[in-house]
Parts: C-alpha cells; structure tokens; sequence
C-alpha cells in the first residue's frame, strides 16, 4: 500500500452521472423506468482506487435484474445503480496494485465514475488491440459461448450446430468457434442484414430469420441432417423451430431466454411441456441451463488462451454496436431487447 | 450345433395365442383395440428353438408402441403381435447353447409360445431364486433406475432424491438404491396404499399422494432442503409439484411420462415452456432423456453385480403384482396406465 494519490491529469466532467432503476417495467423497459442523478465525483479514500467510465456492456441479462424477482441474482433496488460491465480507466490510486492509466474491467454500473476497493477489477493487458473486447469476445459472452458450446456441447467434427441472436456477442462466438471445431453452423437471427452478416462476415453456412412465418421450414432445409447442438440463448420462435429437428443425442445448453424476456404473461393457447419433454425422452436429449459467472474460476484462463489465439489469426471476428453517451443507456438496452443492435452493445461514456 | 429335436414333457395347449393389435386406441386403451388369434404351435427348424411363454411383462412403454407414431422404436403394425419381454421356458432346441428346461427372457411378445434363433435371448442363472426379478430389479426397470440414477443422476451423500410412481418397478428400485448412496428419499405415488407401502416395505422417507389436491405443498414439506435430483417417469401433476423445489444443479433423469401416456390432447391454458426453461436456466439445470435400451452393452454386467447383490442382502427389495392368463393382459395393460397395480406388473401365462 502507498500513501500518495496520483491523480491523471484527465479531463473530467463536473460531476458523477448515475442511472437508477426508477420503477419496476411491467413488459417493455422504457425511459420512464430510469432516472439521472448527479452527485459528486468521489475521492478514493484508503486503499481504493477512483475509476472512470469508458465503455458501459449492455447486456440482456439486465432486464431480468429489473424485476422484484430476478431469479438467480438480486434484483436492482428501487432507486439502486444500474448493474453493469465496463471497461473503466484508473485515475486516481491509493491500491499498490492498480496505477493510474490502468485499464480494468470493472462492474462499476451505469455511472461516469466509480470508487473501487480493488475487488473483482480484471486488469487489461496494455497490449490488447481492441479494450472493449474484454466485453465481448474475451470478456463475459465469450465465456458464455465457450462453456455452453465446448463444456456443455461438447462438438464433434461434422456435427450441426444451430444458435439463435447469431449476430451477437454470444451467438456469434458460439458460430465462430463451432466452425473452428469442425462443425456445420446455422445461425438464426432477427432479419436480412444480420443473416447477411452472419454469412458473409461470421462464416456461417447459413443464417435464417426469425421474423420469416416460414422459420420452421427453412430452418429444416437449412439442417438436412438435423440439429445435434442447439444452443439456446433465446427461446421463443427459434427454440420451437428447432426442436422438431433435434437428432438423437441433441444438446441442449440453455444460458438465455431473450426473446421471453418481457414477457408479462405465459403464451396463451396450450402446454407445450408434454411435447417438448416427450421430444426430450425420445431423442435423448441432454439439457444443461447454466449461468456463466460460475466456470470463471475454472474456465476464464483457458477461453482467454484459446480466444486471444483465435482474434490474432482473425478465426473469430467481432461486431460492435457503439452508442455515445450514458444517457442513451436505457433507450439502447430497450432496442436491445427489441433486436435492434447489430452486433455487441457497447456505451461509449467517456 | 446339432440335430437332435428335444421335446420337453410339459403340458401344452394346443394352439398358439396371439394377442394383436386390432386397432389404434385414441386416448386410453380398452379390450377392443387388441384381438386374439390362435396359430399352431410352430415347430423349430434347424438352429431355431421353442420357447413357452411363462411370465409376460406389462410395461409403460407398450401404450406408445401401439401409436402410429411410436417415438423412439417401431409402432406394432396393425394385427401385429403385441410387443413384450418375457420369463420363456425353453420347450425344444436345435440350438446348441440352449438346451430343454433353459430359462430365458425373450423379447417373444403377448403369446403362449414362440420360434426363436437365439438371437437377443439371456439365459437366467437356474440358482436364481425369484426368475421373475428377471424382468424387474434384475431387467429392464432395474437398468433404468441404475442408469438413470446413478449415471445421469449422480446423487451424493444427503442430497435429496424424488421418484413418482415410487412402488412401481423403476420407481422402487430409484428409491432404494439411492438409500444405498445415501440420499434422502421422497415418493409420489397413487393413493395411501402405495405411500405407505413406499415408506415401510422399501424404506422411503417420505411418499406423497398424486391423487391429492395438496401435492405442491405436501412435497415442498416433504422436501425442505429442496430437490437434487427428480427422477422423471410419470410428467404431469408429479412434475409440476417438483419443479419448483429444484435446488441449484438439479439433476433430471427422464424415462417416461406415464402421466400423458393417453392423453390425445396438449393441457389447454397456457404454454407452461417459458416458465420451465426459465427455472432450468436459473437453477442450472441438467436434463438428459434416455431409453434404456441404449445402456445394456455398457452397463448390464455392472447393473447385475450390484443388483444381485442388493437383493440378496435384502437392500432392495422386489414387489409384483402378476395377474393369471395371458387374456387377461389387454386389462392389465390398461389398469397399469390407470394406476392400479401395485408393484412390478406380470401376467403367469403358463
């Protein structure tokens, strides 16, 4: 530990923006659900670093964390910070091992600056071409990809893998990486654009979308020898196309539900649970849901091994979707959650 | 081989019964979907031996084979015989690994007799004290507990195990070896009878009632450290108890769906999909659906060992309910998908 405080000469804004959850959305997220406060940019007391905003993830997770009933994670208080991922610059330390000018990946949440004790910070390698990766590809949906494909998939050469939102973070490593292994890979994703890029710029064999009524039959002529993973990241219209064309010995991992995320009501009509677990017995199907934050201790250092290997040779690629400005957090995370971004999600803050 | 035709003295019927499949039930199945037709007795031509049928096993899976669309295996044809496993007792051979008074099981169906080159016969150990057990913790529902409890399942010391249908043949069997490992165990069954029977003559902890409005809140009392692993037999009502009370890593070994096995229409309401996957992502859920048939070559010989061995230490026990006749096996069948037989099902037929 030091006693000096080294502040960066950095420009700095006159306050700390800070977006809370205002109100609890019923469905839909909008701006009303969120409120700006300012307060003063904090001074790192001891041991604790002061860290500025770079690049804020959004990610759809957040909007189960909107909810009284988060699931699997405390939800967001009434008045409470957005939770988040950023890369965040370190401006002032009192912690012998952060300086400043150092890069992290910090879950400093939607605001323009954040007081760190050290804990749970990621430092950046300086050499790293690309920081806002450490979000993406090399950061949290990487992992995701990585567990859910390569653990939980376990792909063999030849085999088809299908994985839906295919043009973002997750399902485009998922697409990238079953190629690596050998695979056959069908995306689905929402529109003409997105299948284009998937093709063109991700080396997909193929990508279908999901606004077609016709997804069920082109996902079939897509898949002649059937689905053997399918990597489940949004259920709805894709997870019902895809079900009937699981060979046996399908696997299933299971990390997101995005396309059911505001949903207020359950789908009106039948069960469905019958058929699905009746297609699940038959086919032999393995199902494995599974939330990423648990394989970083056993899994982070091989992904970021393998991954960085695979950015260098440029056998994965990554999409970004940039917006400026913290202010458009909300109005960005809603179109997230409508389909509107076109690769990973990112808010320039600073 | 040799060429020597030995008849066995029994007592013989004259002719061969068959039953067959008359038509295709919609819903549950009565007397008129089956029909008896009587043969002659074939007689064994060179390499070919003639089995007399002793015990017929009635199991679940029957009910789908008698569907155009079987699932998994072949549906029987129309005025095809019924499928089934059998005790047979070798009647004549020109097969020299079987010999007169040989005990087999036999895949030989809902007939007195049958023709068979040897193919897919298993001789039982004439030291055997209960040849029935054969078809029960020795057999098919024995195997399916032991893999998908033991394989799939994995339980550990003190985890929580529930089984449905808990005094049938693989409930009962899932119940009392995960005793052996440890486990606490919970049934769902039909009825006090079958409960009670659950907890004193096979040493469940706990047996709850399906047929009892209350089911949800009498397993989450039943189940206070929440559920490990939910052995998956039956669906429906013991499903939906369960579901709800899966703790983090879960572990849901799938065989059967009893409970839907005559349903002709998907539950109206509401799509119940959502709302399951939901829980599977959340609590990290492990699903895998097996059929048993795919596990004889990997795991018969070790299932056998310490299958025998529980048995005859009395750490398993066996309950059967044989009914007499094989006419009377079309009602069996039907009682079965129904509820009412207590234990491992088995029409004597001679």
């Amino acid at each position: 530990m030091t006693d000096a405080v080294d502040v960066a000469p950095v420009e700095v804004g006159p306050v700390n923006r800070r977006l809370v959850l205002a109100e609890r959305p019923v469905g839909a997220p909008g701006l009303q659900h969120f409120r700006i406060e300012t307060a003063a940019i904090p001074s790192p007391g001891p041991g604790e670093l002061l860290l500025r905003t770079e690049y804020l993830s959004l990610d759809p997770y957040m909007r189960g964390r909107m909810n009284a009933n988060a699931g699997y994670a405390e939800p967001v208080a009434i008045g409470g910070l957005m939770v988040g991922q950023t890369i965040s610059q370190v401006t002032a330390s009192n912690h012998p091992d952060y300086a400043v000018g150092d890069r992290v990946v910090a879950d400093a949440g939607w605001q323009d600056w954040c007081l760190s004790n050290g804990q749970g910070l990621r430092k950046l390698d300086p050499a790293l071409s690309h920081p806002t990766w450490a979000l993406s590809a090399l950061g949290m949906p990487g992992l995701t990809a990585y567990v859910g494909l390569l653990d939980i998939g376990q792909p063999k050469p030849g085999e088809t893998v299908v994985v839906a939102a295919a043009t973002g973070p997750v399902g485009s490593a998922v697409g990238q990486i079953a190629k690596l292994k050998g695979c056959k890979v069908i995306g689905i994703a929402g529109g003409e654009e997105k299948c284009r890029m998937a093709v063109e710029q991700l080396g997909f064999d193929a990508c279908v979308s999901h606004h077609d009524d016709e997804l069920p039959r082109l996902l079939a002529e897509a898949c002649p020898d059937g689905i053997d993973i399918y990597f489940e990241n949004t259920g709805g219209a894709a997870f019902e196309a895809a079900l009937p064309l699981f060979n046996n010995y399908a696997r299933m991992p299971l990390c997101g539900q995005v396309a059911w995320a505001n949903a207020t009501n359950l789908p009106a009509g039948y069960d469905l649970t019958p058929r699905v677990m009746r297609l699940f017995l038959h086919r032999r199907v393995r199902l494995q849901g599974f939330i990423v934050t648990d394989h970083y201790d056993t899994r982070f250092d091989a992904f970021q091994t393998d991954m960085t290997q695979w950015l260098a040779a440029g056998q994965v690629k990554v999409i970004e979707d940039i917006i400026d400005g913290l202010e458009h957090a909300p109005g960005a995370l809603s179109g997230m959650l409508s389909g509107y971004n076109l690769g990973k999600l990112l808010v320039r803050v600073s």
